[in-house]
Formats: C-alpha cells, sequence, structure tokens
C-alpha cells in the first residue's frame, strides 16, 4: 500500500526505479527564494498551500524562508503537516461531519489551527465541538468572490456568519478566505489581472462592513501562483496562500506572465522509462494514468525535441517521435505534469536530485489524504 | 502515507468517513458469479485483469470460481498479489530495466509467473536473469493487433521473437498476447465486434504461423469486458484477461451492450459528503481531482435525479441541481466512477457494503505499485 521507496541517496538518475517523482533541487530552492524576495519588504504574509506538495518539510522549509504557517485542503493532511512539526496551519476549507471535526479539534491542542466557514450549522458544530475541548480554533468567513465554488455570498450574509463566529464559544474569528482558485488558470494578464482584481474589491469592501459592524478582520487570505502579481497590485489581501510556485507544471506555463514576475521555475518531473519501441516514430513509456494527472493535460516531455506524449493508458503512455528524434531501449526520460497537485498525491516519495545525483528521499507525507 | 482506514465493521453507511471507495458486495459477487457462468461449458480459461482492482483477496475469490490466475501490469502488483497468496501471475506487460527483472524472478521462484516480450533485447536480459536465478519464466510474445501501443508486428516478426524465447534458457514460450485494449471503448456492438473480429484473425494467423514452424502455441491471451461477448464469438483467445467486470464504471455504462452480456452491474461506487450549499442550484462535495479519476469524463451521481457533478477542482466537486432536486448540508452522496482502475489507484481501502451496513473492509494491497 505504501510505494516501495524508488531511490537510494547516492545513486545516479539512471539507478532510479521509473516511474518516479523528481524534485530539481536546485529549481526549487531558487523557487522558495524567488517567493521569499517577492514579498520582501511587502506588508503581507506568505501561508503556502500545502495541498501542493503534502509535505511537512516542505512546508517547514518555506516557514525557514518566512512563510508563517500553511494551508491545506484536508483535516487528513492537516493531520500529517502537524506530525510532522508544522505548529501553524490553516484548512481553507469546509470542515463537515462529526469525525472530521474531531480530528480538527485534536489538533488545535497541538498546533494553531484555523478553518474557513460558509454556513451557519457548522459554525455550530465547530463551536461544540471546540468549546467541548477546551480548544480554540480560528475562523475565516469564506466569500465567494467569482469561482462558483464554496463561500457565503459577500456583504450582509457574510457579516451575519461572521458574527455568528464572534459570538460563538471556542472560535475565533480571524477574517476572510477570499480565494479566486479558477482565476490562476486564466491565461491572458489582462483578463487575470481584471478577474483578480473584482475579488479583491468585494473582499475589500466585505472586510470593511465588518470592521464597520465592530468585528475584527484582521486576516484576509487567498491568492496563488498565478495571480501572484495582481494580488500584491490590489494589497488586500493579507495572506498569499500560493502553494504551486515550489514546482509550477504545464499548465502554468500555459498562462502569459506579467513583467515584473519572480521567475519560478519547473522543478517537478516524472522520470519514466521506455519499455516498448513497436515500431519507427513510436515510443512507449511505462507512466500513464496511474503515474500521472491528466485533468490539464498530458505531460510535457522534457528537452526532448520532436518527442510527444500523445495517448495516456492505465500503466502506458505513447510517445510520438517526429523527424530526427529517436529515443532508445530502456532509456530514462523525463516528463512535466499537466497538474503538479494531483500528480504529487499518486506518490509516496519525492527523489531529490541535484547535479544528476539523488540527493535527498523525503516522503508524500499526506499522499491520499483525501477526508 | 497509508489513508486512515474509513470504516468498521459492523457500521452504517452514514458512519463512513468519506470520500470512501465502496464495494456493493450483492452486486460484486453476482458479477464474479455472471462470469462464471458466462465461461462455464466453454473451452476458454478466465485471467482476469488485477490492474483493476489490485488486490489478492478479490483475486483469489476470483480463483475460486474457476480463473486460473491473474493478469497484472506491474511488477509491484504482482509482488502484491504473490504475498496475498496468489499462484499464478502473468504481468500483461513489457518489463524493463535490470531492477525491475530482478524483482520479476524473485517472483518466479515463488509463484507461477508470466510476463510478455515485445524486443529481442528484453528477452535476452530476461533470460540471463531467469537463467542464473535458476527459474522459468513464461513468455508470452505480445503482438500489435490494432490498438497501436505495445507488441511487435503480427506474421513474421513475431515468429522471429518467439524462436528467440523458445531458444533461450530460462524462458518458456506459452504463446501470444493479443489485447486489443481500444477495442473496449468501442461505442456500438457492430463496431466492437469487427474490430475484435480483426485482431482474432491476426492472432490466430501469427498462432498458426508459431505451430507450423514447430513451436507450440498453447496460450493466445487477450480480451476485456467490454470485448467480452466478442471474444467468446470469435474463438480465438484461450485465455481471457477482462477485469473491469468486477465493478464496471460509467465508461462501461456508455457502450451499447449486445443480446445474451452476462448483465454485470455496476458494484463500485465513491461515498462523498455535500460539504457546503453556497446558493440553490449549487452544492459542493468533498470528492475532486484527487478522489475520483476523470480521464473518462466526470462521474455519475447514483440515483438522485436532477443531480449532476458539473465541476472537480483538486479537493472539490461542484453539483449542479435541476427542477426539484435538494440535497442536505452533510448529506451523504453515492458518485459512479468514470474509470474504474485509475480510481482505485487513489485508496488504500475498499469497504464493502452490504444491506447499507459495513460487512468487509480490505486493502488496496497493491494501490500506487506503479513501478
Amino acid at each position: 500500500m505504501v510505494q516501495a521507496c524508488p531511490a537510494g541517496v547516492g545513486q545516479s538518475l539512471d539507478e532510479v526505479e521509473t516511474p518516479a517523482l523528481l524534485v530539481d533541487l536546485d529549481a526549487y530552492e531558487r523557487n522558495l527564494g524567488l517567493m521569499a524576495a517577492a514579498l520582501a519588504g511587502r506588508d503581507v504574509r506568505l501561508r503556502p498551500h500545502a495541498k501542493t506538495h503534502k509535505s511537512p518539510i516542505i512546508a517547514l522549509e518555506q516557514m525557514a524562508r518566512g512563510a508563517v504557517g500553511v494551508c491545506c485542503q484536508k483535516v487528513g493532511e492537516a493531520e500529517a503537516l502537524v506530525a510532522g512539526g508544522v505548529p501553524d496551519v490553516l484548512v481553507s476549507n469546509q470542515v463537515v461531519g462529526a469525525g472530521k471535526i474531531a480530528s480538527l479539534v485534536d489538533l488545535a491542542a497541538q498546533a494553531r489551527l484555523a478553518v474557513c466557514v460558509d454556513d451557519a450549522r457548522n459554525v455550530a458544530e465547530l463551536s461544540a465541538a471546540a468549546a467541548a475541548a477546551g480548544v480554540t480554533l480560528g475562523v475565516l468567513v469564506e466569500i465567494e468572490v467569482g469561482m462558483g465554488r464554496c463561500g457565503v455570498a459577500p456583504g450582509a450574509p457574510a457579516l451575519v456568519l461572521a458574527r455568528q463566529v464572534a459570538e460563538s464559544p471556542g472560535l475565533e474569528l480571524q477574517g476572510l478566505q477570499a480565494y479566486h482558485g479558477s482565476a490562476q488558470h486564466i491565461r491572458t494578464v489582462e483578463e487575470r489581472r481584471a478577474a483578480v482584481g473584482r475579488a479583491a474589491e468585494i473582499a475589500a469592501e466585505t472586510a470593511a462592513l465588518f470592521e464597520s459592524n465592530g468585528l475584527a478582520c484582521p486576516t484576509i487570505s487567498g491568492g496563488g501562483t498565478g495571480s501572484l502579481p495582481f494580488d500584491l497590485e490590489a494589497g488586500v489581501l493579507t495572506e498569499l496562500q500560493a502553494g504551486s510556485y515550489v514546482f509550477l507544471d504545464a499548465d502554468y506555463a500555459r498562462n502569459e506572465t506579467p513583467e515584473g514576475s519572480p521567475g519560478f521555475a519547473h522543478s517537478l518531473f516524472l522520470l519514466a522509462t521506455v519499455m516498448s519501441l513497436p515500431q519507427p516514430g513510436r515510443a512507449v513509456t511505462d507512466a500513464g494514468l496511474k503515474a500521472l494527472a491528466f485533468d490539464s493535460g498530458p505531460p510535457e516531455v522534457w528537452q526532448r525535441p520532436g518527442v510527444s506524449y500523445v495517448g495516456p493508458s492505465d500503466e502506458h503512455g505513447t510517445l510520438e517521435l517526429s523527424g530526427e528524434a529517436s529515443l532508445g531501449y530502456g532509456e530514462k526520460i523525463l516528463l512535466m505534469p499537466g497538474h503538479c497537485d494531483p500528480t504529487v498525491n499518486l506518490y509516496d516519495w519525492y527523489v531529490g536530485i541535484r547535479s544528476g545525483r539523488v540527493e535527498r528521499v523525503w516522503p508524500v507525507a499526506a499522499r491520499g489524504a483525501v477526508s
């Protein structure tokens, strides 16, 4: 049920068992540094999303470079993060159901924990559980700012919910979550800027409404890797939830980037083996639907001009070779996943590579933490 | 890294933590029985594909109903199956790389093991490793029969490879693999019948060529759940690799079924919770891209007219409610996955349900066995 570890420290890339999830450590560390530099001197905190990497080790490396804590989406992820020593976690999501709420409250006795709400019944349940356990849960009221998923309507409905939170034992109203997920993947700079700007306005208005009604709103949390320059430009968010910047993926590569962006680079790859060369122009690798996420399209073949990944099946990936391109029997290739988060969730191990050697092997501790 | 088990035996469905992978035990057992009945009295063996379920427990239940063994795609899967007591496994795939071949040879010392080949270099490597270890590996020559993936060309090229296998120490030529994966999902009965018929003809001709050249070809292995009636009609395969029949999925439901088909029913479901009701007409569940495979489309909402699953994000599934449809806060719903195999691979546990109660909880032993 746990994958055998595909690599040992000191091995060469050729010795790594495939498919394996590789991290280019130079690029990964540069990404961490670029984010720290982008936020240096600004009045905004970084709370990167750990749903991307599911690793307390990476979370602590982010905190060592200035992040105030991390977010995650599931209580199971929060458990893995707290167990790995992360002291401050926002579950940037609704936690519904007695079992999950009990686990959340247990965590709040061990670390600084906060959660999002968009429903009065949920607030009542969270309060009852936290109060009974004698712990305090931080709470952000999640408002709908344009993505059409969760979140109470901004303005008056958000105020009603915020008041309920403020009056509920065991809960501490910390502010708002105003996350616009779909804006991360709007391709053009101008449209992305506009969507992020509208979301920021909505958030600012609701925060002002809270304050004019005597409710403090110290935190406005949201944002992502795709919207980072515009989130900074708008200047409304007090906490940035960007997560994908540590790795990037083929989908982020399709976004236009505005001038002055931090210049994050791809650091996450799949190492795959050419396992069949059935006819000229076609090769087959050992990485298919169970080795990569395809919701944002197929992976891109890394630095092999003329080679494209054209067809996944469950355990195979068919490659098309054009022009002079060729691949050898048993050769290893690098694939850049279409979407980093759900690809990471298929693996139990990161294999950290530097200068062609395995330097670190670390677990995807919250792999499979779906609940 | 291993998911917490979402259920305990005896619990009601309401007590199961979500998202959870459910098996309707009545439907599952009926599917096993229907397959046994469909093959009773026929001169064909069943070697169901364990890549679907990744469970030695299910494999042994299939064997108890007449299967001669199982297939799987990866050495890691074979390891989990053999460790769980399965005595006969075909890796219906190419196994490339010294590490994987060494593991395969280790398994061949513990169980009856066979593997597919489509490359002379691979045959040489398998032979060297098997001979050095003093074991015998069964070998099927995989031929291309229409799906455009792995496989040597039928006819003369296959004969050359078969001869090499027959002459290689440590290897036993057992015959052919003639699998037409894409034929499983051809929608209309007539087109599916035609594709399967062509594949069968190709396989029969190559088998005859082997035999006229003094090479025995006792096994012709292939077929699947979608092609079963036509595989039986064609009468060429000696071993059927159907796997999905134990569970089915939304994609198989889109196939036309010919008269006289066994009548397999959906037995695999995702249990999900309604975690947000942000506005009339919209609900959000806790099952998104990390809880379901989307390569064959979104899941179908089971027996809830007017409720459709319209949009996944990593950890959310947005539902649209039309007409009179409504859902309650915290309510549990069943989703029928678009594609069973990669959905199963996201979970460590099956929760077996009968009459609304948890009757069995068993591990997805080869979850994540990508190599």
